[in-house]
């Protein structure tokens, strides 16, 4: 796990040399004014990779976007309608059995189909129509880590091209020197403090939800302490009453229209006595990145949360490569 | 709380009496061939009963179903497309502003907006062309019980009328008998290990998916612990790595096409030593409810559980109308 994360500036390096020209070639051959919505299926660290994706394509293509629910076609026996969406598959390893036949099922019923995955003669890439390849090399560890970081630099390069936005193009060239800043930023803090509690919080909001779910997740697999993940426009509600000063709450602000949001929340906890970890805001607890583009460093601010997660494995002689039961394919039906 | 939980079969039977010309005027006027999608928006507890209507909308409708960011619109100021969108508001308090802003914004792009709502006469309701009232009568604990319940069974009549399905109907009209039994349940054992525990799991999946989501939320609001919801597909992904025995476990099995994936997710825990509590599969450890409609006993079995939670907030000393911290209407931007 530790060299792949290490590897993370390398490989996004590799996908944007060797990956855009795929994604142009997609881009060309999608019929986008047939499009009347998008539906984005993953499970695990590639549904949080969708969740990025899904506010990108919200905000940058004007289209409404759906997290697909596999059960729906592989156990209710349904086939929705998906002649005008736009269906996008995100898996890892490409071999998880629901959400292959789940795309089968949307090729079938006419939707423009595109895989997003490691592997391009994966059966998930053979169910769809298109296939966009993250190039992010073989990954061992059972928690992923370049693989998720490559395939929402992915999403952001196929959102970019679809919308045409020069901007948002460049600021994903900057991918390799921006993680490799993230690489060198230190939140051992934070997972030093998260190893030793009961129970922890990420929150984010937007571009950042996804990878506050994701830093989630992998605190989970990686310590195996269970870490809830909140829409700062949620946490104040109900999950709140569940917050002690015994828990810490990783804040993840990339910058941009939520930003405000998000550090309102975590001034509102700090105030009432919660353990607040945040490399952003007035007083921040962690290194920061300088402010830049909220798109990427929604993405990079995943690599000092994967690498502080992996430190404090090791230091704790937990095999960071094969968490206890866990297994790196999903075999769901 | 307690009198609202104790109304909930009284509540379903006012919505089946007073609420169903609503729905059948509604679904009268809605111009379902014009339809390519839906998208289902709502925060918290009405998040978790849109996630029960996405999958009767996808399995029953054949459309596929979104969850709303609204922070899309209220945010980052996009509008997007939803000429050919089935728009399903739900709140409670119906005054959002952030889920009215954006209901506003998709009447205006020209969706089909429907309001499902406690109260016709809030900002939620204007903010959309329909209005479907759950006459739950008033509820003042800040956690909603029998709102919830109505909203639930508001979708399932909704969907039933939609789909014209004759059996889906007859079973909601059972919804008061059916929630009664649930009441009589004493789900109190999986209540009391909770209080007790640094966090805790809920485990559904398909239709029971939104109410174990719902569970969880509840359970960090009237007893300040941390828990954990997940479908049986993810929870023996990653997040089994920080299950351990001191973490109870509520499994919800409402039957139907599911099942056995919650039946195998909860043995395979049950065989490593986590701590199960459920009242399905073949060594039930709490009572449970005679097989029934799937659709209508998902929303049963949150019964049980909100008597559970109450009766131990009781029992501890908590304010359990007003826990710390927090407010009944969401005041988001």
């Amino acid at each position: 796990m530790s060299g792949e994360i290490a590897e993370i500036p390398q490989a996004a390096a590799r996908l944007l040399q060797e990956g855009t020209g795929e994604i142009a070639r997609v881009v060309e051959a999608l019929q986008m004014p047939r499009v009347s919505h998008v539906v984005v299926s993953g499970r695990g660290s590639s549904g949080h990779a969708g969740t990025h994706l899904r506010y990108l394509i919200e905000t940058r293509l004007g289209l409404s976007s759906a997290a697909a629910a596999p059960s729906v076609v592989t156990r209710y026996g349904a086939s929705p309608r998906l002649k005008e969406a736009l269906y996008i598959l995100i898996s890892q390893s490409g071999r998880s059995p629901d959400l292959v036949a789940a795309a089968e099922q949307a090729t079938a019923a006419g939707a423009q189909t595109v895989a997003i995955v490691n592997d391009p003669n994966s059966p998930a890439a053979r169910a769809c129509r298109h296939v966009i390849p993250i190039t992010a090399g073989p990954e061992l560890a059972v928690a992923a880590t370049k693989t998720v970081v490559n395939t929402m630099l992915a999403g952001m390069l196929l959102v970019a091209r679809l919308s045409g936005d020069a901007a948002l193009v460049s600021s994903a060239q900057a991918a390799p020197e921006r993680l490799a800043q993230a690489l060198a930023l230190d939140w051992s803090a934070w997972a030093r403090r998260l190893s030793d509690a009961p129970a922890g919080f990420v929150i984010g909001r937007g571009l950042t939800l996804g990878p506050a779910r994701e830093a989630a997740l992998k605190a989970a697999e990686v310590l195996g302490v269970p870490v809830l993940a909140f829409s700062s426009a949620e946490v104040l509600h109900g999950p709140k009453a569940a917050i002690r000063s015994e828990h810490p709450i990783l804040g993840l602000n990339a910058g941009g229209e939520v930003s405000d949001s998000i550090e309102e929340a975590l001034a509102t906890l700090a105030r009432e006595g919660a353990s607040i970890f945040s490399g952003s805001g007035p007083r921040p607890t962690l290194p920061g990145l300088a402010a830049g583009d909220p798109v990427l460093d929604a993405i990079a601010l995943l690599v000092p949360v994967y690498r502080a997660l992996e430190a404090e494995a090791v230091r704790l002689g937990r095999d960071v490569d094969r968490p206890p039961g866990l297994v790196k394919v999903t075999e769901t039906l």
